[in-house]
C-alpha cells in the first residue's frame, strides 16, 4: 500500500508533466490554422447530440426538473474548464448515460420523501455531488489511478453492453410512449384524441426507424464506392446530425389538418425562462435538506464516485491508446482531482455533473491524428519534391524528409529514425537499383510509411465546448426535433457501439454453425478465435452474459437499483481471484488480458510501430494509377466506430500507468 | 430467306427432339421421389406472388374488369398446358408485367369508345388475342426463332430496366394512393375521413418499407453467418412469401378503434362470384364488336406478338443457359406455336394471356440443378465408400463412381469422362503418393469436382401450376393482404432485378470517383471494365440511358403508348447497323457481344466446363474441418438473384439456336 503512504505523489507528477508542455498545447494548435475547425465541428456534433438526447431522457425521468438546458450547460461549463485546466486535453467531457440513470434514481427517491420532494431534489443531489467530490479528491490524492490496470476488458465491455441495452430500452420505451398520453398533460386536448394519438405513434415509428436506418448507412459512407472523397468524408463525419436535421425537416411535412403537437417534439424550457434560471440558486437550499438525508447522500455518492472514477479513467485511456503514439504525458491522478472540482461546482449550481465520455474521447484523438498526418505529409512531400528538383541523391532526400519530420514532431531523433526506417528503405531502394519501377515517388511512399502522429493541443476541445455553450441559444431550434427522432438516435447509439465489442462478437460467434466458423477465420478476427478452445469461449461468454442479465436486473429494482455499479466493482475482484481458477491462464489471457498477470510464453502483439501502410488495400497490377484512399479512411479501417483500435489484444495495456512506474 | 422457304421445319425438328425424351421427362421425376416437392413449392411461391401483385395492378387499371382471380387462373391454365404439352418443361409461364401494361392500354382505349365501353372490353381484347395468336403461328411456322441470336444483351437489359422502372413507378403510385380516396368509392364513409385516410397512408408507408427491407435482407440469407444451413436455406427460398405473411399478420395488430378498411386490403371478387364467372362466356360477345375495331385490334396484336416472341424466347434461353449443361434439346419454334394456342384460348375465355416469365424460369432450372446434384452426390459417395471398405484401388473407385454418374446421367460416356477428368485426377493423386494429405475423401472431392446437372422433367412445373390453380380457392385468404404490402413487393421486385444487370452496373460505374475504380477491379467484375476505355463505356451507357428515357417516355403517351415495344424492335436494328459504326468492334464485342459478329482475336470465355469447385471459398489452413457450404449456396454465388450466370460475357450465346444449325 505504497500509494497511501505517498499522498499527492501522482497529482504532483501529473501536474509537472503537463506544465512542461502546457504552452506547446496552445501553440501547436495555431500552427494548424483554420484546419483545426474540422476536428472541432466533428467533435462538437458527436458530443452535443447525445447530450440533447440525454437531456430529453432526464426531463422525462425528473418531470422536467432537469432538461436539455441543464445537460448542455453542464457539458459546456465542464468542457471549458477541462480544456483549459485539464491534464489530458484530448479527453472530452459531457453528461453521460450513467449520470442520467443515477439522477433518475435520486429523483425517484427524493420525490417520495415528504421532507424532500421535487423542491429539494436538486439541493439533495447537490449534497450527493459534495460527497462524490470528496471521494474523488481522496482517490486522486492517494494515487488510486494506479489500480486502473485492474480494469480489464471484461468489465469495460460488460459496462458498454449494459449501456447499449439501456439505450435500446430507452428507444423502445420512447416509441411506445408515442402511442400514449404523457402524464401531466390534459387528456381532453385534441391531439390526445385516439386518432391523433395513433397518428403520432405511427409517425414516431417512421421517424425512429428512418433515423436509425439512415444514420447507420451514413456512418459507413467513407467506404462507399460512389461520390467524391470530400462528399463521402462529409457524410461519414456529419451524417448523423445531418439525418437528425433531415428527419426534423420531414416532420414538418405533415398536412396542416393534423393538430399542432403531432408529431411530438422536444419538451424543454428555454435557458432564459424562469424555470431554468432558478436552478442557479440551488446552493441556497442546501441547508434546508434534513441532516439524515445529507448523510444518506453518502451511499449514492460512493456509487457515482466509483462510476466516474472508472468511466473517466477508461475514457482517458482510450483517448491515449498506445497506437496513437502520443508524445505528451498522461495525467490520470490530476484529472480525477479536477473531475472532483467540476462535480462539486455542478452540484452547487444545480446541474448534473459531466465526466469523460467514451466514444467521443477516442474519436477526438482520431480526428486530430488525421489532421496532423495531413500537415506532416504536406510538408514532407514538399521538401522531397524540392530535393528531387535539385537532383539530390536519395539519401539526401531522406535526410531532408527526416529533418522536416523531426521539426514537426517532438519525439527524440533516435526514435524517429527507428520509426521512419521503412520509409528510408523505400527511398534507398531506388538508389541501388536505379530501375524505373523502384523509383521513389514522394506522395505514394510518404503516404505508405508515415507513422501515426496526433496534433495534441487544447484548442479543439475548448472551441467545441464553447460551441456546446453557444448551442444553448439555439434551444428554440433544438426544440423542433421530434422526440421520435431521438428514440431512433438512442437505438443508433446502441447499435453503433456493438462492433468491436469483443463480448458482443463472442455472443455472435455462439450463433454461427460450427461448419461456418471458417468464415470468421477468413476475415479480420481476434486471436482468441483460433487459440482458445470453443468450449472455453462458450463458458466465458455465458458467464459474462449471465452477469450482464444480473446487472440489467439490478437497474430494475426500485430504490436499490442505485447500487447497479456494485456488480462492476465486484467483477474486478472476481476477475482477479475467481476466474483464474476456472480458466486456463493462457486462455484467460487471450480472452481478457490483464497487465498484472504474467503468462509464460505469451506473445505480445506489439502494435505500437503500426504505420498506415499496414492497412493499405492489396492491389493487383498497375502501380501507377493513383489510389484515392483519404487519411481518415485509413484510420477508419484500423479502428472501430468507437475509435478503439481493432486488433488490440491487450485492452488496457497502457504503459504510462504502470504501477511499477509510479512506485519506485 | 431460307427460313420462309421451309415452313414447319423448326416445329417438326423441335417436336421430334422432345418426343424422344418425353417419357423420360416423367420418369426422371419419379426417381427423385418426394424431393421434387422442394423445387415445386419454391417455384410456386416465386411464381404466384408476382401474379397476385399484377392482378391487383390490373384490377386498379381496368376498374375491376380483370383482377387477381383472372391472372391466377390464366397462369394456372397455361402452366398446366405448357408443362404437359410444352417443348421446354423448364420454362415457367405466367401473366407478366408487359401483359398488364398492354391490357391497361387496351382498357383505356375501349373505355373511351362509345361502341365498345367496359362491357365489350374483354371481347375486343379477345380479338387482339386472336390476331396475336395468328401472328405467333406465322412466326413459329416460318422459323422466326432463328433470329433470336439478334437479341443481344443491350435490348434484353434495357427491357429489364424499363420493367424495373415501371415497378418502382407502380410502387410509388401505390403508396401515394394510400393517402387518397379511391375513385368509385363513397368519400363520406368513416374510413375516408381525413384522419383515417392519413392513418391509412402512414400504415402504408410502414408496411411497404417494412416488406421491402425485410425481403431484401431475407433474400441474402444463404450467405448469413448465423443459424443452421437448413434455416438459412429456408429463409432464402421462402423469405419473401414469409415476409408477406408476417406483414399481413402485423396489419391485423391495428387497434379495434381504427375503422375497418384501414389499412386497405386487396380488392378482388371471389372466383365463384358472378362477376368472375361471367368472363368465361366472353366468346359469345366476340360478334358484338364492331368490325372496325376488329381490324384495329391488329395494331396492338403486332406489339403483343412481338413482345411475347421476344420475352418467351429469352426466358426459355435463360432457363437453358449453357452453364446448366442441359441434355435434352431446345424447342423454341414449337413453344412459340404452343404460346399462340394458349394466347388464343385465354382470349376466348376472357383471361389475360400468359407467357414465359423471366426471373422464375432460370430460378426453376437452378433449383432443379441443386436437386440433381444432391441425388448424384449421394449415390456417388455411397458407392465410393463401399469401394473403400472393400479396399479397392483408387482406379477401381473412380471406375465405380464414373459408372454411377453415367447411370444417372444421359450424356455420352466419352463426354462424361472429359467432364470428370478433374475428379479422376483428384482420386488418382492419392494412389501415386500415398501421403495422408492427398488421401481421397469421397465427400469432399466429389463435392468439389461434380459437374452441374439438371433434373430435367415436367412434374415440378405441372405441380406448381396446379398449386397456382389451387390458390384460387384461397382467394378469401389472399384478400387479407394489405395493398401497401404489394407496393413494397413491387419495389422489391425492381431492386432485386438490378444486380447482375450490366447496364445498371455500368451506370453505377459512372458514379465511382476515378481513383476508387480499383475497388471494382478488386471484386468480381465483368471483363469490359478492364478492356474497354472508360470514355467508351461512358458513351455506350449514356446512349443506353437516353434510350431508356425515350422508352419510358413512350409509355406515358395516352393511346400511342401501346407502341412502347417498338423502340425495342428498333434497337435490334440499331445494334446491328448503327452501333458498329460508332464503336470499335472489339469494344462493342466486350460491351454487347453478338453471335453474328465475328471478331478477329476475340477470346471466348468458355464457361461450359464450369464445376462447383471454381467458386469454392479460398480457405487457409486446416484441411480437415468440414466446410458447410450447401449446394444451393454454391449456385447462388455463381448466379445473380435472377438466376443468370454472373460471368457470362456473351449474353445470348446459345449454340442450340444457331441459325447455321437450323439452315443446312
Amino acid at each position: 500500500m505504497d500509494n497511501v503512504k505517498t499522498p499527492f505523489r501522482g497529482i504532483i507528477k501529473d501536474f509537472k508533466g503537463r506544465k512542461a508542455c502546457y504552452k506547446q498545447d496552445w501553440i501547436s494548435a495555431l500552427c494548424s490554422g483554420a484546419r483545426i475547425l474540422a476536428p472541432t465541428t466533428y467533435i462538437f456534433f458527436a458530443s452535443a447530440l447525445p447530450v440533447i438526447a440525454f437531456g430529453e431522457q432526464l426531463s422525462r425521468a425528473t418531470d422536467g426538473s432537469l432538461s436539455t438546458v441543464e445537460t448542455l450547460a453542464s457539458t459546456a461549463i465542464c468542457g471549458i474548464i477541462h480544456s483549459i485546466l485539464g491534464g489530458q486535453p484530448l479527453l472530452i467531457v459531457g453528461v453521460a448515460e450513467p449520470t442520467v440513470i443515477m439522477y433518475t434514481y435520486l429523483y425517484n427517491f427524493a420525490k417520495e420523501r415528504a421532507d424532500l420532494g421535487q423542491e429539494l431534489f436538486l439541493a439533495w443531489a447537490g449534497w450527493v455531488c459534495i460527497w462524490t467530490a470528496l471521494l474523488l479528491f481522496l482517490l486522486a490524492v492517494f494515487n488510486a489511478c494506479t489500480i486502473i490496470t485492474r480494469f480489464t476488458r471484461i468489465a469495460g465491455e460488460l459496462f458498454g453492453m449494459l449501456i447499449a441495452v439501456l439505450f435500446i430500452q430507452e428507444a423502445v420505451k420512447g416509441v411506445v410512449s408515442e402511442f400514449k398520453i404523457p402524464k401531466a398533460e390534459d387528456p381532453t386536448s385534441e391531439k390526445y384524441q385516439f386518432q391523433w394519438l395513433y397518428t403520432n405513434g405511427l409517425l414516431g415509428i417512421i421517424f425512429s426507424f428512418g433515423l436509425l436506418f439512415t444514420s447507420l448507412k451514413s456512418r459507413r459512407a467513407r467506404s462507399w464506392r460512389y461520390g467524391t472523397g470530400w462528399f463521402r468524408s462529409f457524410i461519414a463525419d456529419y451524417g448523423v446530425p445531418l439525418m437528425v436535421l433531415v428527419w426534423t425537416a420531414l416532420s414538418f411535412s405533415v398536412p396542416d389538418k393534423v393538430p399542432s403537437g403531432v408529431p411530438r417534439r422536444l419538451y424543454s424550457p428555454l435557458p432564459w425562462d424562469s424555470s431554468s434560471l432558478h436552478h442557479w440558486t440551488v446552493i441556497k437550499d442546501l441547508g434546508k435538506v434534513p441532516p439524515v438525508y445529507i448523510f444518506a447522500a453518502f451511499i449514492p455518492a460512493v456509487m457515482i464516485a466509483g462510476l466516474y472514477f472508472f468511466d473517466h479513467s477508461v475514457a482517458s485511456q482510450m483517448a491515449q491508446q498506445k497506437e496513437f503514439n502520443l508524445k505528451n504525458p498522461s495525467a490520470y491522478h490530476y484529472d480525477i482531482l479536477l473531475l472532483g472540482i467540476m462535480t462539486l461546482l455542478c452540484g452547487l449550481i444545480g446541474l448534473p455533473p459531466s465526466n469523460g465520455v467514451l466514444p467521443q474521447s477516442p474519436m477526438h484523438t482520431k480526428s486530430l491524428a488525421v489532421l496532423k498526418r495531413q500537415l506532416i505529409r504536406k510538408r514532407m512531400v514538399q521538401s522531397a519534391k524540392e530535393c528531387i528538383k535539385q537532383q539530390a541523391s536519395n539519401s539526401e532526400i531522406y535526410g531532408k524528409m527526416q529533418a522536416v519530420f523531426i521539426e514537426m514532431d517532438t519525439a527524440p531523433a533516435l526514435l524517429v529514425a527507428k520509426e521512419l526506417k521503412e520509409l528510408k528503405d523505400a527511398v534507398m531502394k531506388g538508389e541501388d537499383k536505379g530501375s524505373p519501377i523502384a523509383k521513389f515517388d514522394p506522395e505514394r511512399h510518404i503516404d505508405a510509411y508515415l507513422p501515426v502522429r496526433v496534433n495534441e493541443q487544447r484548442v479543439s476541445n475548448l472551441l467545441q465546448s464553447l460551441l456546446v455553450g453557444a448551442s444553448l441559444f439555439s434551444m428554440p431550434i433544438i426544440k423542433k426535433i421530434p422526440t421520435s427522432v431521438l428514440w431512433g438516435y438512442f437505438a443508433y447509439m446502441a447499435i453503433d457501439s456493438l462492433p468491436g465489442n469483443q463480448f458482443w462478437e463472442r455472443m455472435l460467434l455462439l450463433f454461427i454453425a460450427p461448419r461456418r466458423r471458417y468464415k470468421v477465420l477468413e476475415g479480420v478476427h481476434a486471436s482468441f478465435v483460433e487459440s482458445v478452445p470453443f468450449k472455453c469461449i462458450v463458458m466465458f461468454t455465458l458467464f459474462q452474459f449471465v452477469y450482464l442479465l444480473v446487472c440489467f436486473g439490478v437497474t430494475w429494482i426500485p430504490i436499490a437499483g442505485i447500487l447497479f455499479p456494485l456488480p462492476f466493482f465486484l467483477l474486478i475482484s472476481i476477475r482477479q481471484h475467481l476466474l483464474p481458477k476456472l480458466f486456463h491462464p493462457q486462455h484467460l489471457w487471450e480472452l481478457d488480458a490483464a497487465e498484472y498477470e504474467e503468462i509464460a510464453g505469451a506473445w505480445t502483439h506489439s502494435l505500437s510501430g503500426i504505420s498506415f501502410k499496414d492497412m493499405k488495400p492489396t492491389r493487383s497490377g498497375d502501380e501507377d494509377s493513383e489510389v484515392e484512399l483519404c487519411d481518415a479512411e485509413i484510420l477508419d479501417e484500423l479502428t472501430t466506430s468507437r475509435g478503439e483500435f481493432k486488433l488490440r489484444s491487450v485492452s488496457f495495456n497502457d504503459d504510462k500507468v504502470h504501477p511499477e512506474e509510479d512506485v519506485p
